[in-house]
């Protein structure tokens, strides 16, 4: 019993204002979306202007910006400038331990998944003039009843505004996200996963890169892996994932050289021995968390977004896509319910909790599902597998990767979809073995 | 590789103060049990004495004592002074919609649950001279590093105390745990149930019980369902558990009486229909939270128990239980491992993350069930079959709510002992149901 009033209150937008809080990148995205709308927006980011920061290397996992991401750009025209600064990667590279390479599509050609720089996301949000940016501005409180909202600027003043919407975008350790927690019926996890992950740079080689660009590089060796990514700038950043108990057996630079000849014995050139004994300490391993919680918003002033609401692993590629898929649902839902936010607040959560929570059960899957046995072997034959099903009949069976990566399918029901194809999978996959193949 | 020191520290436990942050069940067991060992103990409540607070009518569900909780008591020498206080119930009572009422017990003959009243709980604490009771003191900041404590007086003052360890027993919302969550690496979830509860008060009859006595009363009726326990005063208390938008459909005295004509006819002239229409709406449905967490230690100075630990929905009756079991639990570690905290924690830990959240999970596996198909009929035929089996293969098939209650096997293998059984028992159900049992 949806009331889908047909009172338009767009022309009233403009005397509002929504207070996003965060600059990142789903914080960006968020404000053109409000400011074409013709909303009043501040923009509350707790760093400096993180535009004018040195280009920080590394932390560059889950940048991966394929369909869904791209629909949402391209939703506020930011499609094509965003897509021109980012490199696409059309396969995977699998490296075996003998030092085989072995490329793997993502999906069909032209299917490719853009990896972007952490700088160069959506600041463009300036570019509409009813947008302000507030660089190190630190939430100190805020009141779901009133909207209203108190920063700490850096030189140690205060600054207070009155919002009609609180956007939190204030990732995966939102400020926001506290105030939910105090409230009745919140329900709320974060998992951390008992891997650890640790990067590394590849310099290039005369002027170029060291390994074929335009592919995620991977070294799956069952319990650990290592990925590496390539950058503007011709290096790659390497990415070690492992147990935290098995970062604690390597402490010396020798003990570093004897376990990269073991697993990945023609890195060590491309990286450099000494580099690695050096940059392998340089900062301890890091953790990941998954966080899933339920509802996005309290009363019609507060609404959550990106990884302040559904912070994922970095096993599926989607962390960015879904939260840049938020504000095109948010938008989506804004359109329907004519920016009525009372009404689009709870519809938002409806429509959005059950697709989040299924890319975060889809990514921790992933991280299971590789750690538990994923090696060249396995990585190969799991491939051949969908990919001749999807060309034996490619509209039954559509490889869950390519729904979640290359459509709009929403996220739940490419799971639900993928359960029934994958009964049909297994059947053919252990028919296929008893036949010796 | 355990540190099984030989270091006798006992003899220095005299200067060590551990300070018990909150004074309910757990945390008043857990003064008894730091007490006996010769610690400093101050416990800090942040609510008046209760002890001196009129009695509240209600609240009373997950205060069963069974047999964990009584092995904890029985440590400290509390049992027999607790048990004479409570109400014994051997038996549940189905009450079917037509009236009919069917006894289930509970175990063999002697197995009885407690049921108990929330004031009549362990304070013995301070019979122990070592054992300072602070009432009104609300918890302000704390240290991991140095376990320096500040707390609020009701008077405005503030009192610092240092502590050597810090034990958070402070429920379901604790203060305590806060801390944890802004460290890395803690996992945490809460997660509300859809169902609310309403309690509602059965007066005596001619000074008598209204229904019989040392019984669970149950009125199973799919998506809800009634208990009613007895209290010291001769009255009931009866717990409605229902989905709150059901709760939200009730909305008028005459809607109540209607729906109790409906689903609970006989317990309208028990509980009186005026009553009825006026308690029905004295307070709104209360939610239920299941919280699960892990590490329960921070450092060598801080550890969770009880609720603050694992908060769990009321379904299986083990929510006192297993908060008693925590401090006979860590009692345990205590003595092989010579009271070194640095070596106990980790250590409780490791053994007792598991077996709190089987519980958590049993509690919900159990709502989960109840809610998609308990009524009177399926209810009695799931305990024929398990004693039905549990009488022909008495070493074998112990029902899962035996070892639950009445044993200290350790939760997590009781549940993975009863996914075996289950198997056993579903193919009997199957063949019985063909044989058209």
């Amino acid at each position: 019993t949806m009331d889908y009033s047909t009172n338009d209150s767009k022309s009233t937008s403009k005397n509002k204002v929504v207070a996003v809080v965060g600059g990142g990148l789903v914080g960006a995205l968020n404000a053109c979306y409000f400011a074409k709308r013709g909303f009043q927006v501040e923009v509350f980011e707790s760093r400096e202007d993180i535009r004018q920061a040195k280009i920080v290397k590394g932390r560059s996992i889950n940048l991966a910006l394929s369909h869904r991401g791209r629909q949402a750009l391209k939703q506020v025209g930011m499609e094509d400038t965003i897509v021109s600064k980012g490199i696409p990667m059309h396969s995977r590279m699998i490296h075996s331990l003998n030092g085989t390479q072995s490329p793997i599509p993502y999906g069909k050609k032209g299917q490719v998944t853009l990896l972007m720089q952490r700088l160069d996301t959506p600041h463009s949000a300036e570019t509409y003039s009813t947008t302000k940016l507030n660089f190190a501005h630190k939430l100190l409180n805020w009141s779901t009843e009133t909207g209203a909202m108190t920063f700490l600027r850096a030189d140690g003043t205060k600054e207070e505004i009155q919002a009609d919407l609180i956007v939190g975008c204030d990732g995966a350790f939102s400020a926001i996200r506290k105030q939910f927690l105090r409230q009745s019926r919140f329900n709320f996890s974060q998992t951390y996963i008992p891997h650890g992950y640790l990067e590394l740079t590849m310099p290039p080689i005369n002027g170029e890169f060291a390994m074929k660009p335009n592919y995620l590089h991977i070294w799956p060796r069952n319990t650990f892996m290592m990925i590496a990514l390539p950058n503007l700038d011709k290096t790659f950043t390497c990415t070690l994932f492992m147990p935290f108990d098995e970062f604690e057996n390597v402490t010396t630079g020798d003990q570093v050289i004897e376990f990269f000849q073991k697993y990945f014995p023609d890195t060590i050139p491309l990286i450099g021995a000494d580099a690695l004994k050096r940059d392998y300490f340089r900062l301890p391993a890091q953790a990941m968390v998954s966080v899933k919680c339920s509802p996005y918003h309290l009363s019609d002033k507060c609404v959550l977004m990106g990884d302040a609401a559904h912070a994922v692993v970095p096993f599926y590629g989607q962390g960015m896509n879904a939260g840049f898929e938020d504000c095109l649902v948010f938008n989506e839902i804004m359109d329907q319910l004519n920016e009525d936010f009372s009404a689009v607040l709870p519809e938002y959560t409806r429509v959005r909790v059950p697709d989040d929570h299924a890319i975060a059960d889809l990514a921790m899957y992933n991280y299971v599902e590789m750690r538990s046995h994923v090696n060249s072997k396995w990585f190969l034959f799991r491939k051949y597998v969908d990919n001749t099903l999807h060309m034996i009949m490619p509209r039954t069976v559509i490889p869950l990767y390519t729904m979640v990566t290359f459509t709009r399918t929403r996220y739940h029901e490419a799971v639900k979809r993928w359960h029934w194809q994958d009964k049909v999978r297994n059947d053919i996959v252990h028919s296929s073995l008893y036949k010796g193949l």
